[in-house]
Order: structure tokens, then C-alpha cells, then sequence
């Protein structure tokens, strides 16, 4: 029986993506808590798992991988994985990968761009609260990165435009959940709202956003 | 036999590693030339190819699939490649393919920055000029990157971490390579320099690198 451990706490996006793929795959695992405000991912041990001193990283039989897109295929391999959140079927792998691929720029750095500057910035750095004038293109960028997400679903309804949802959605959607944080209402976005609410009654991906709601919570209480 | 086509102009740097790989991976295939500067990524029927009409496509077998890191790993598994550049080993792939997540943010994003804002902006979208002082900024940014890169390649000379070339050497090359355009010595970063002659010297990357600075040279002095 093979060893798996991933390393980082599940208030990380793409923490959250790849213990929800493992958990939807039946990939056992052990999960080692660091948590990125504590620091405790710059430590020299675990530059040795993940030279980037990035979370997630996993370690699976003593072979260390970083990048949570990279994650995803290498478990898929390794567990023989053949569902529909990362098929065997290179075709549909093809769209999976494309929308990855596309995800770094295209979802995670507009959204947290908006998150650094409202919430992270202020509560942990010292940075200025925003004010209406200074969080308005902000929040403008953000309506316009939504039409292109209603662009993105309009195909087949999910992220990757797969005729089932898949890691691309998991991905997608652990951002696009920081509009709890940025208390931002999708209602005028009726294809993102359905996708949203579908993607979100996952029980994996449920209970994984409730875990991560909770630190959420008492870190802005205290 | 299977049918090929990769849609895209060679001065594209990551249309310049899929037909890199391909070549060095014996993959045969037509070449569909689409000049960006011309607009031929934006027609209808390109759109229906790749629809966020990005360059490069491929059309295999009549499956489009666009995203040059999506590309290569599909062209792997259709063609059974197993070589240095990709191979089956999936620890091997999963340094590649952290590298290919991390190329986007962590090296494109960077040196395309630079390219636009001192050579496309003015030369083809009526932008001002750099000046000595506009330009130091993005000068300083880009030696910060080389120090950033001269810490990638320090752990096995190449860019994924991998005990020979991969993909992901010829992805950052196309990308590094342009300082040619930007007129950058590398001689300050040695690691970087044997590194970059070494990839350099790849015949398939000699011949396309050769065939983009052509391009380039036709279109500064027109």
C-alpha cells in the first residue's frame, strides 16, 4: 500500500483542489497541516518537499511533487485514476490541462489581486484599507473577468468544456469561492450562480469550504 | 497514419516549442501559418480551432486542442513518445509539468512584459519610447528574474530539475531567447549562459530560433 502525504493547510485554493480530488478518487492520504500566515511552509525541511516553499506538495513513497496542477496527473497516474474528474481520455485530458494551463492568469491572479488588496493587505500588512474610489477598478476587473468566466461555461456548462464537471472545476471553483471573503453577489451572473451552486454541492468540495470558511472566520474575529 | 496540422507563427515563442518537441520527437506535421501581427488568429474559423484564437492550435485527427502545454502532453500519448523531452516516466513528468504551471506567471509574464512595453508598444501600437528612466524598472525586474532562473537551473543545470533537457528547457529558452530583441548580456549569469548555448545548439532549436529572428529582423526594418 503506498504512503501519500499532502503538506498545507486547506485555507489554501489549491490545497483545497487536490485533497478534493483525492477525496472524489478514494486516494487515502495523511494530511500534514502547515499553515502559510504561521509561516510554517519557509522552513528548510520543507524547502526539501517543495523548493518554492509553496503549498500544496505531496509526498507519495518518498518521491516528493510540488504544484498542485502538476499534483493532480501525477496522483492520477500513480492511483490509476479513471473518473471523470481526470480521465484517462487524452482528449478530454487535453481540455483539462488546457484550462489549467489557463487558470494561473486567467482566474487565480485576478481574484487574488482583489483578496491581497482587500482583506490580506489591510488585516495582516499594514497595507491601507480600500476605499470606494480605490476598490472600484478592482471590483470592475473582477465583473469583467465574470463575463469572461459566463464565456468560459457558456460551451458545455463547465470550466473546461468537458460534458462533466472535472478538476478544472474544482480548480475554478475554490477561487471563485473567495466572493464569500470579498462578499460579492454572483446573482447577475445566472450561469456562474447554477455552475456554482452545482460545483459546491459536491460533498468533498462542501466540506472542504466549510473547513476553510471556519479559519476564515476566526482569523477576521481576531 | 495520423493527421497533423499546427496552426501558428514560428515568432511565437510557444508555438516554437511544440514544433521544438515535435521534431524532436518525430512527429510529422503540416504547418498552418498564422501571423498574429496580421490578425489571421481572429477569424471565425480559427475561433472554432482554439476559441480564445491564441496561437498555437493543433488539429490531430480532427480533435482541435490549443494551450502549448496541454499540446505537448497530448501529442506524448497520441504518438507514444517516451524520449527525454517528455517522457512516460511520471516522476519525470511531474517536474516537467510543475515547471510548465510555474512558465506562465514565474517566466513569460515577465519578459513578455518587457517586450511589450520596449519594442511592440512603440514599434506597432503608437506607444512612447522607453527613456533610460522608464526602462530601468523593467531592466532591474528582468536581472532579478535571471537570479530567480540561475536558482532554478542550480540543482541539475536544467530548468525542471531533471537529469537531462526537457520540454520545459525548450518552453524557457523561446521565452529567454528573446533577449535577443532586448539586447540583454547574459555574461553576468554564467549558469544561465551555458545553459542557454547548450539549448541553443539543439538542431531543431537552432533552426527555429534562426527562423524567428528573420522574422523579427523583416518586420524592425519595415
Amino acid at each position: 500500500m503506498s504512503d501519500l502525504t499532502i503538506y498545507g493547510n486547506i485555507l489554501s485554493q489549491p490545497v483545497r483542489s487536490v485533497v478534493e480530488f483525492c477525496k472524489l478518487s478514494n486516494i487515502q492520504y495523511t494530511h500534514k497541516d502547515l499553515h502559510p500566515m504561521k509561516g510554517e511552509h519557509l522552513t528548510e525541511e520543507y524547502s526539501k518537499i517543495n523548493p518554492f516553499q509553496e503549498i500544496p506538495a505531496i509526498v507519495h513513497d518518498g518521491y516528493n511533487v510540488w504544484e498542485s496542477a502538476a499534483i493532480v496527473p501525477y496522483l492520477a497516474d500513480s492511483y490509476n485514476v479513471d473518473n471523470q474528474w481526470y480521465p484517462k481520455d487524452i482528449k478530454i485530458r487535453a481540455r483539462i490541462n488546457a484550462y489549467l494551463h489557463w487558470h494561473h492568469q486567467g482566474v487565480r491572479a485576478v481574484i487574488t489581486n482583489y483578496i491581497r488588496q482587500k482583506i490580506a493587505g489591510p488585516k495582516f500588512f499594514g497595507a491601507p484599507e480600500l476605499t470606494p474610489e480605490t476598490e472600484a477598478p478592482l471590483r470592475a476587473k473582477l465583473n469583467e473577468w465574470f463575463e469572461t468566466f459566463t464565456w468560459m461555461l457558456s460551451e458545455t456548462h463547465y470550466a473546461a468544456r468537458t460534458q462533466t464537471a472535472t478538476v478544472a472545476d474544482l480548480f475554478a471553483f475554490n477561487e471563485i469561492e473567495c466572493i464569500y471573503l470579498l462578499q460579492v453577489d454572483i446573482s447577475a451572473y445566472p450561469a456562474i450562480k447554477t455552475w456554482y451552486d452545482e460545483i459546491a454541492a459536491i460533498p468533498a468540495v462542501h466540506e472542504a469550504t466549510a473547513a476553510a470558511q471556519e479559519i476564515i472566520k476566526a482569523m477576521m474575529s481576531s
